[in-house]
């Protein structure tokens, strides 16, 4: 089978990364690095090597050796180059977030169809093995209803001058529970907090609180402040609860035998009847987890989607899903109050 | 020095705890044991003891050889045995919260002081070494303004038939805020969010969010309905950040050396100034906190207070504090909004 | 059902313990405490009290309101005390170990066996939820054969006087294995080696190795010279691994579905027949302990076997096995060999 | 500054470790890959890249374009591939272990020494951000005299065809001690045992005891049939305690500022005089390590110590001393006994 041909544009942070990865990819075969400085494409494209250094968005988008175009670029250029390699033929991997406005994400989403070319979201955490489990395990019913959703992630990371914290970390979790919820973000009015201690002009930390379709709760909470990571993950279902620990290598996702039940019982001293809660305890199951990373499994499934001419499993749609929470969230941090969705979410 | 004389009206859940407690102490004498079920005191009591058994409050609280009582019944009750006791002139010691509402608090404070006796909350956390050692370390400037609290507290717990999740389990969280931080319990409108996934008529989860006067944000989260156990207490500082897991006896507090600061740095790209963020990443530090259970502490308190006629740490106030909270936190579940206190709460 | 009346010989450190659990248990009425200083005595019963002070031990044993004796003095007392105990028709119980000696340990089994009276040791670690669910585990087939045994125990400890760590820690280790191996203590010679690195003139820390029958193999560590804790235990098998953390609350046993097997595959480069050992990589499982503290649990189990007229699961013919193995330890750090057993172990 | 220039011979298990960490490192130039296999060096050097492939290790190391040769195949090639690279004047990266047989060690460091070229052993492990940590901190007085460590290395892992458990990862184990200790390995008669219990014909796993010279020891567990993972690296000294534990990511490294001293007090029951330990209990300090790969660190190693003239940090010495303490090992195994050091090992 031959390769597909991928060039990525964006030689900064993420760049290379997907770079890494597309170059140990037996699906891929990486033609050009392009950034405007070309000292730093050169180096992600290191000594002794053919791949080609481009400068030139525009001239890259027309190279027809090649099949797509990966780009790792600020959000604001997102939409610009993305449209602009549509229209040429390519395919196209956006980085998260797809776009910084919901009209350039829904026009992206138009040109793609328009063009039959994938538009793939790198939504990396969903192509974990964690992630993938979680997906299965509740899809299998094994947590049975979800009850509530706990995600924190508390991460060092830069402020942003242009986005706040819930821009730059929350499609994390978004994207996460767009994959692995039966109802994805078809979510109610959101609640959201946030705090600027350091007089940054945004919030920094912040809270966020989506009722789910059948009375559930997903919480999300996100941190710039903190130099102290924690990335904890919790599903609460009426029959197992999982946690999942990003930062535990050894055993990252733990399958808890332990469900909740109501039950009526006469509460004699009150004269009445008292509902209760009952609890099974059973046992925690640690699942063994294939290996790989996440970004090689990302790239494996955006050649695979283009082979096999059908959306990828983090499309484009489930970008404009994640912008959509997060206008809202946005919207609740403005006023005080909680938000509906602007528009339809549901999968 | 004489030992203070002691009786525990109460044999339930908590009395018991709070029996051999005063027990263990070489501060206080147990006279007697009072519940409306005597088979169930005497159990308390043990064998080959003469502690006595009592059924009937009004003729405990009015026994002479009793200096303090300590009162372990539902919190509907609280108010009515307090102040009897008080009233015949005991010192009191109250499980939380303090009453069911903010009139009978308040009373239960000006009686105390009308009669001049001690009336003690049993924050039962705020005695822990764990706590104690926060509150130092906040105090000693070692963390610097603090920018937010992070507080989880999933705890297996039965529905309780008249109250929520957040006067159930919040009050340790408040409890605490109001002892370590020192602007205590004074914070802005609260936002809370809560979920009733099982139909009970009342919140088993929810979320709270009280901003700090400095600009920062204490989160108080809270949850039935896991049977899955997570007690862990984040206090996000300028100069270092502490981490406290109470299931953790090994490392219960770690102070990590890490702090953030503003720095402002020419954007050429952007042609501006950019705000930045610059994080301080030092080691982790593991304090070895003294022994002791905090039961123990607790009513050594309770006796130094008596001794010393000084209000004990936890004070009716501080009761009075939470329950403030917690009205709040009501409403703003029933109204989706942020809501201010009722009342000045500032130490 | 009566209670069994019980008397405990020893206020020192672990009395203490024994007198608490005496006294929360439904099986035992505790009519006396023995000590030869009364104070220390007294302050054990507690106030309010009419358990009885004794510091006349040849008294206490021919009590007749008393069935049987708890023995929590220093090891070089035991086999006296014991014995006389049991002259006295009393049931016995004894803190670990068993003697200083194989000749009183034998006479001890020797007379409570003419006397036809329960001879108990305290091997407390017995008692414990995770090493009953770890015998049942190894007897279910479900780890197959044991390939080995790895159990560290260091401790923070005084340094005895007459004692070396061997005879201090590794009683536990000693009567763990006696207890969850389907061969015991049934091992080939023995290989210790020990240091003693602050001159105290005996072992501080060491090291012991013991053949099990088909080929396997128990490591002891054992330490007195680190102030941090380490219990751990591993049991691998051919089917699964068993990770014992006793320091692990919230996790304490984990069974690994992982196990090995051998397997010939030619070897074409070396031509020849390569062996290889296969890998079975399965999931984790953290089973649902019962709750119950061991000591509990421990007298619980002396209460049956004295009304069920049966030895106790850990008498004294364990508590001789312990010994044999612990002369054997001794030999071979004084000899630099390995070292058979004294005498026959089988279970 | 020029790049120094490498070819990589073996591309099996190792060797594309080696390759992608002299492609990614500023001071090196890859310049070819050689394996037997041409297909299988092909694919480590990648698409789109001028690295030679070779087959021929004598074409090799006679090219001019090459400076330096690390060589990442089977032990028992090592002595015929290293001399031949350094007798055409190139410089030489082994992998551990440095030789199957003590002559064939010695004969490379001469070789090594009589051209002047570095021979320099893959010894990765030291050049761990911990282990150097490990290193410092023993040399600033800060554990103080070392009482004794205890290393565990317990790894899934083939049985190789010709050597037992203790040549294949306690290379790991002793070229630490090696690295760390004031006096590396220059330790007393060694203790091992092992155990075979799937008959393999070689020990599967072992523990070995290596006195150290203040009085204090040094074991080492290594263990092939257990697939699950554990790697624990403890030094217990007066002053304090460092515990390493590599499968931590967030706190591989903690110094517990605890440590024992010895005290003489009067025993007054016994007339006579009672050593006791007295423990320092302070708190624990986990270090921020500098971060680095240690297969990057190791690289810029072996150019600075070419570029400096100088022996590198594990030079050919050091693999020789592990040889030294691995041939005693051998012995005691097959001996039962205690085996002096067959040649002087001290640094």
């Amino acid at each position: 089978m031959d390769k597909l041909r991928i060039a990525v544009i964006g030689a900064g942070y993420w760049g290379p990364n997907l770079v890494r990865n597309f170059r140990n990819s037996p699906d891929w075969d990486l033609v050009a690095v392009c950034d405007l400085d070309p000292q730093r494409a050169a180096r992600v494209v290191g000594d002794r090597s053919t791949v080609a250094v481009e400068t030139d968005v525009s001239r890259l988008v027309h190279r027809d050796d090649v099949d797509a175009i990966a780009i790792a670029t600020p959000a604001r250029t997102h939409a610009d180059l993305a449209i602009a390699a549509l229209e040429a033929g390519k395919h196209v991997l956006v980085e998260k977030p797809l776009a910084t406005n919901l009209e350039d994400a829904r026009r992206m989403v138009q040109v793609a169809s328009d063009m039959g070319r994938a538009l793939m979201l790198d939504h990396t955490f969903c192509y974990t093995p964690a992630v993938r489990h979680i997906r299965q395990t509740i899809a299998d019913g094994v947590i049975g209803d979800v009850l509530y959703v706990d995600s924190v992630r508390i991460n060092l990371g830069l402020v942003q001058p242009d986005i706040n914290v819930f821009w730059d970390l929350a499609p994390h979790d978004l994207s996460i529970l767009d994959f692995i919820l039966p109802s994805g973000l078809d979510v109610g009015p959101v609640t959201a907090t946030g705090a600027d201690p350091l007089g940054t002009g945004r919030a920094c930390l912040g809270h966020a609180s989506l009722p789910l379709p059948g009375g559930g709760i997903a919480n999300i909470t996100v941190n710039w402040l903190s130099p102290t990571k924690i990335r904890s993950f919790v599903v609460g279902g009426r029959k197992s609860t999982l946690v999942w620990d990003d930062l535990n290598p050894m055993q990252p996702v733990a399958l808890h035998d332990r469900g909740v039940h109501m039950a009526k019982r006469p509460d004699d001293l009150a004269e009445r009847t008292q509902l209760t809660v009952s609890y099974h305890m059973g046992d925690i199951h640690v699942p063994a987890l294939p290996g790989g990373e996440a970004l090689g499994l990302m790239v494996e499934e955006f050649a695979a989607s283009i082979r096999e001419g059908r959306p990828p499993l983090t499309d484009g749609e489930s970008g404009l899903r994640v912008l959509t929470v997060l206008h809202a969230i946005d919207e609740s941090l403005a006023t005080g109050r909680a938000v509906a969705l602007q528009q339809e979410v549901a999968r």
